[in-house]
């Protein structure tokens, strides 16, 4: 189906302007981890520090992504797949156009995460596996999603009935039920400054 | 499919102060019309134009969206659509983040640009109609398709095989066979430049 196309980005202001007009580099930093592991606290805490510090980035989160561009998809194995390939093709978009995109999503199989990777690219993809005991996590159940698991209510959910693998070589590593948040944030942007520094 | 999910736009820094820190107000610029119209040429040009005076923009292009976003999807009448719903979606995003987006996009008929309209929002969808007679886009032919399409190679091409319905009321309409990229991207500027300014 691609036989008559042909990438444009040769003929527009590429990655490479749009970051020096935006004084940062580019990069995904995805966060990984069940409901209630702190991805989305984290991911906006995040924001509000890079905005602070004059880095210009978006998040998605599954909240607004499946309201969007992936609002026809629904969470079989197959559909669960292709939001990730579309959130990875929309963040490789994002980083085009020069924005730090900060991901956060639950991705839960070394699968899902790898073809994430592949699409956005190994050195623009920063990965932050948040840890806290499925205890602690259910506990918090912020969208009161694990009651709905526990009752069966919710079928093949991570970390009640179906499972969540642990990241081989995450970028770092927070257990959130003893990191508080701020020392969160700084943990990760240390990793990330001379990574998003231009 | 959405029960379990609810917007997080509260919670993360929103457009509006997105749009105060690069100063502009997002508005997605929809370039239509058929192959060879110019759709291609005027929106890289026009993206050095808003470049040029500090506007920040991206271009999204048949192109480079069919490699990424939408490399599962083919031409029938179901993919065509889907293809611009997930162009709009994307679009959508990119003016969330404060972002000027130019999209050049044959979409031939009113079905598809409506719906593109309806998902972008009326206030941030500014259509240019680019219109020189069939014949010159057939001289023209940049990748030819015109040829192909004639020789019964591509089924259904827009001009030849499959209708092109004029908009009924764009902002703005162009026969780029007589008027020059300079004076053209010229027009545009003027019919943009106070609803891209904040």
């Amino acid at each position: 189906m691609t036989d008559n196309i042909y990438p444009v980005f040769d003929r527009i202001y590429d990655r490479k302007v749009k970051q020096e007009i935006l004084r940062q580099s580019a990069k995904v930093i995805w966060f990984t981890g069940l409901s209630g592991s702190g991805k989305t606290t984290l991911a906006s805490n995040l924001e509000k520090e890079l905005f602070f510090r004059r880095f210009f980035c978006q998040v998605l989160d599954g909240d607004n992504i499946r309201v969007g561009i992936n609002n026809n998809l629904g969470f079989s194995a197959v559909d669960r797949l292709e939001n990730i390939r579309r959130i990875a093709e929309v963040s490789k978009l994002l980083i085009n156009t020069g924005m730090i995109t900060i991901c956060s999503f639950i991705s839960p199989t070394d699968e899902i995460r790898e073809l994430a990777k592949s699409i956005i690219g190994e050195d623009d993809f920063i990965e932050i596996f948040l840890n806290p005991p499925l205890e602690v996590c259910e506990d918090r159940d912020p969208k009161g999603l694990y009651k709905k698991a526990r009752a069966g209510i919710i079928k093949d959910f991570t970390g009640i009935s179906s499972p969540f693998e642990a990241p081989k070589h995450p970028d770092l590593e927070i257990d959130t039920s003893v990191t508080p948040i701020k020392d969160s944030v700084d943990q990760i942007f240390n990793i990330i400054i001379d990574r998003i520094t231009l």
